[in-house]
């Protein structure tokens, strides 16, 4: 049953306890697994690799299997139906178009005395996309990572993903990842993936980047080997936050709300209504939704644990709690989206109006499903085209300019004590030199 | 004394050794106490901050003394010459001015059937600078690091440092700050500063962002409370390469190399020359100018073990080999630098021709100096006013286009096992419902 509160009551509290919800308390136990992984990985390559598929996975692969073969990306496109292919090149072709939209660009600007200031933007050389195995093998998670390291311009981009039975990768995943031109995938997962693209092995390239969502395992190696690589984000478990007022359709609310709760038994779904009427016909329809709901027992358990339905005074009320609670997916399913959109400072993306259901981002709308979690919609974006660029500043000074700020430099250098910087200033203005 | 080494020898093999110097072996050991820290600052905020202040550095602090107070505020200006205060003001202008240039902006598309997409940008809603206490104490690192959290439009912006003898603050950090308009500052460093940053304590508040460089326990601490709040990047060792031609002057060569290696024993400090000539007379010039160098013992010491001469065959072998290094700063010393540049794919912040040393960059140009370090320019870039925003992705379906895509969804969520995520769209486009 999915509670209804008013905001009488500490609905801060509640949400802080959603928030900080996650996928595990014993995660210092986990990361001494985890850091076994990395060392061994980063010691013995595939052999170490292979040892921890076979561990972990079940799979006992040979070095020379790691790769997947060429007929097998062939034979991919036999055991997807047409349907799904087009489906799969439509949101294809949406999500490169979001994505080529204001893309950084390398600029220098020229000023006085001749100096030269700018940015230089440059693709990463080597990007790494883990894309889960299992239940939440996804497609649209391979077009999510692929797309905007393509758009980068990223020469080099590989995926690695665990094999399932019979050492078989989902086909879905082997077409998603051909449609958008990668075909260096590699049928490792877990934190022995995250090694071996952190590090490289004797078949598994080093990489810059690496990026897409895991269990975690797959989190804990992200962030330990945060430092050595760059990575997208900690993605925790999913939520959503809608905002309804009185117009919503109940039965729409609530489908929105179990498409979020159907990913994991602790993926939050979270109501904030003027409505009462509304509030309670969402419940209903919930309740009723789930009765035959194929994913039942797990959609109950997030419902139950992370679910809520709050009562709010105003709509203003409604974005202030939003914001406290930063949203993954914000929608808002209001007569008027865009006058309530200016009160809304965190959430990772924002859905308007009644006809603009969390799925349609989800897959095709164009803009990245992969997006900050957990709160971190305060500080962070979703993954995009500048999760795999980089820039580098450009700085060029002439004589003339290097005199004038001479005097600056020196006061600066020796306020920090650090001579030779003050040196290799005047030692370029000295005339006798 | 600073070797030369020529192309022949395993070059290669000398980078990668100087590139995983890092300030410690015993990293493992000492995150047990950071952990320590982080854990006891969250649960017993102000007195484990005035425990651990007392313990680390050696300052007996009351809860309320933590803050600066305005006269501290108001006193440092007494206590900066007249042409430092000028400088801090120079710098400061420049470094807004280019922070201000491209900054990111909120945009939105409208396409056919009424889908409206786009993102939206704010600023985090706090920010918390560190700045180092003793030595590494810089009113540049104030300027660096508070700018673009202004400049992004940061609505509260407070810094952490460590207090001096006599729990003291650098005035010179006191004016820097006030200069751009930080007044809240407290008197905390270490890793207690950054969990109490990260987590709030009575006095302190928390923040969504944690900038700003440190030692070892600083930097360990915000790699482990990155997630909880963003952080700018993970800040090694400091390191130039420099890529210099027959026309380099060798003296200014050999300054810009030890004003590198003067900001720690283990900073590095590479030159990559073709001409044999350039690479005799810079050796000798680090000799003579090390001889009354007043951090000498230090700067030696990262000369000689970090400090590397390497005789190259052409400008584009060069090239490769600071690509291989992905320099924090890059010194194109040669007489076509323009030519250089793309040729180079990573680096910090590259400085053209042979009249622009680093501490140009260092102090006032424009761009930030807080750069990656230690091959992090592979995959990161500077410090921005993008450290301090983040958007939300903007997406609106009218009922048209949401019937368009009904099909594409329902098979990529069927595809992906995800009824509900099928049926948020299937409703809305049913007519009978």
């Amino acid at each position: 049953m999915l509670r209804i509160i008013t905001q009488q009551a500490d609905v801060k509290a509640e949400l802080q306890r959603i928030c900080d919800r996650t996928h595990d308390e014993q995660v210092l136990h986990k990361e001494a697994t985890v850091r076994e992984v990395l060392q061994a990985v980063k010691r013995q390559g595939d052999k170490a690799v292979l040892h921890y598929t076979d561990e972990f996975d079940n799979q006992i692969l040979k070095a020379e299997e790691l790769r997947v073969t060429g007929s097998e990306l062939d034979a991919a496109y036999q055991q997807v139906s047409k349907d799904l292919l087009e489906a799969i090149r439509l949101a294809s072709r949406q999500i490169e178009a979001f994505h080529r939209q204001r893309v950084p660009k390398s600029w220098v600007h020229f000023g006085d005395d001749d100096i030269v200031l700018g940015k230089r933007y440059t693709p990463v050389d080597r990007a790494g996309l883990y894309v889960p195995g299992g239940r939440a093998s996804y497609p649209s998670t391979v077009l999510m990572n692929a797309i905007p390291a393509k758009v980068a311009g990223v020469p080099r981009i590989v995926i690695a993903t665990p094999p399932g039975a019979q050492k078989a990768i989902n086909p879905a995943v082997l077409v998603a990842a051909q449609e958008v031109g990668v075909q260096e995938i590699y049928r490792v997962g877990g934190a022995q993936a995250i090694a071996a693209l952190a590090y490289g092995t004797e078949t598994i390239p080093k990489v810059d980047v690496i990026t897409g969502p895991g269990n975690i395992y797959v989190t804990l190696a992200k962030k330990l080997v945060y430092g050595t690589v760059g990575i997208d984000s900690l993605a925790g478990p999913s939520e959503v936050l809608i905002i309804a007022d009185e117009g919503a359709n109940p039965v729409h609310v609530a489908t929105d709300l179990l498409a979020q709760a159907e990913h994991d038994p602790i993926a939050a779904a979270i109501l904030l209504t003027t409505d009462p009427a509304l509030a309670k016909n969402v419940q209903v329809a919930i309740e009723r939704q789930l009765v035959d709901h194929p994913r039942r027992i797990d959609t109950e358990k997030a419902i139950a644990h992370y679910g809520l339905i709050v009562l709010v005074e105003s709509l203003e009320a409604a974005a202030e709690l939003s914001n406290e609670f930063a949203p993954e997916h914000l929608e808002l399913e209001v007569k008027d989206p865009w006058a309530v959109l200016p009160n809304i400072r965190h959430a990772g993306a924002i859905f308007l109006g009644y006809s603009t259901p969390e799925a349609v981002g989800d897959y095709l709308a164009g803009p990245n499903h992969t997006l900050p979690t957990s709160g971190a919609a305060r500080y962070a974006s979703a993954l995009g085209v500048e999760t795999f660029l980089k820039h580098s500043s450009i700085i060029q000074y002439s004589q003339t300019a290097l005199n004038k700020v001479a005097g600056a430099i020196d006061a600066l250098a020796t306020a920090e004590g650090l001579p030779s910087h003050a040196d290799s200033v005047k030692r370029r203005i000295q005339q006798d030199e």
